[in-house]
């Protein structure tokens, strides 16, 4: 699958069944997306949970009650556009599957959220190295001892991605992704893990551990994975999001979330 | 000496000999220049030295040759507006005056660098702590392994500043000071001090030292002692420059620094 693929061009693809899987690196540019598919009546307390914490929600479009169309970024059909969705009931996972439209009902609502995709982008762009992309892992996440504010049902855990880098580097990454504030911005945190309730580096709880040398400090990030924490805590009786790298594919390019 | 007087009246008062030593916390919200005065034949070298190096040696301003006035920064006659000088004969201190009348000729060349009186003064409006502020010291400031580059007979190690911050004050003072690289912008190291080749934090070079926290991080900033090194070892037969302190105090904001 060639990265040179537009976004629309690789979601019919996806929608014909043709692509499956990651999509790390596929439409190279474009903004991927978190998704997160609720009853309508939860979704207000969704929506009041990003609000409140933005940093690991950043919020980039709400679909209509219903509507599997996603104007605001691109042609979407949210229910066959997504190359794997997760099927939660009751905050259990229960299935895994390639399209949605034999579960869509006429009270769901869409919500996708900015991913580091778009920032990883930017940081190798401007030639810093991004270990768990040298490495070719999943980046290494961590549950913190970080509440999130909470909403409703929704509460739990911030989790945090990390990516280690030389000072002067480190430095650089945090000015280059404070401009990008919708996929999840500047770091948190940076330094000793205890601070945030990591244990150990090496054993991350999502993902894959990656290489730290002496010279280098970690830089956590607000990760995408905390309202998924969320929504296991929700116990809704029903919940659809994307599977881990399965992402949605907008026609929204990475640099016009750049707010300079 | 209230911080309220504005610039041009603290001037008036320190070009009447009726405020002499430190400015720091005066006239808020102006920005305040280190400044370096030098014969004209070495003034082109020192120009290249400051462009070469722009984070020690932020230059907001050259004077014309044998010109006291500096007009891009206010009503300024520079042989009587700053509160105490330095004179240097061939790289040794040889005299601390606060007039320069009597040494001036018409081959000298003025040039004013940005200071850290301005991030600071940001920070500060944003809720952080400056731990040197806050003790009432001055800032410690160390000489590090980082060469500068050189301009014909300037060279020498950056010198930098530290100012001690929690991991996420830390990330909050880099974005804020990211947008002042007249005054030297970002930090250039953070975390390990050894990694730029500083003993001990307790030791500094100039200044004086500033408890550190287990849970602070230390930042290092590119510091305006770095060109008086240079100076030092360029061994001209003249140069003046303010005392440590003692800065010239302009008629430009603060924010007007500001790149955004």
């Amino acid at each position: 699958m060639s990265s040179t693929l537009s976004p629309i061009e690789l979601r019919r693809k996806i929608r014909a069944g043709e692509h499956t899987g990651n999509t790390s690196g596929l439409a190279a540019g474009f903004v991927q997306c978190n998704i997160v598919i609720l009853p309508a009546d939860s979704a207000h307390d969704f929506l009041r949970f990003c609000q409140l914490n933005p940093k690991p929600c950043p919020l980039l479009a709400v679909g209509e009650r219903g509507a599997a169309a996603l104007p605001a970024l691109g042609e979407i059909d949210i229910r066959t556009d997504v190359s794997a969705y997760r099927v939660f009931r009751n905050g259990q996972l229960t299935d895994e599957v390639t399209d949605i439209t034999a579960l869509w009902r006429d009270d769901l609502v869409t919500f996708a959220l900015g991913c580091s995709f778009s920032f990883e982008e930017a940081l190798l762009a401007d030639g810093l190295e991004v270990r768990n992309i040298t490495e070719g892992v999943n980046v290494p996440m961590y549950r913190t001892n970080i509440d999130c504010t909470a909403a409703g049902p929704f509460a739990g855990k911030m989790v945090v991605s990390m990516r280690p880098f030389r000072a002067s580097d480190a430095i650089r990454a945090i000015q280059i992704c404070t401009r990008f504030p919708a996929v999840h911005g500047a770091p948190i945190h940076l330094g000793d893990p205890a601070l945030i309730g990591i244990v150990d580096l090496a054993l991350p709880d999502y993902g894959a551990a990656v290489h730290i040398d002496d010279t280098e400090i970690p830089l956590f990030w607000a990760c995408g994975v905390t309202p998924q924490v969320a929504l296991a805590t929700a116990r809704l009786p029903l919940a659809i999001t994307h599977s881990p790298g399965c992402m949605l594919v907008t026609d929204v390019r990475n640099s016009r979330l750049a707010v300079l």
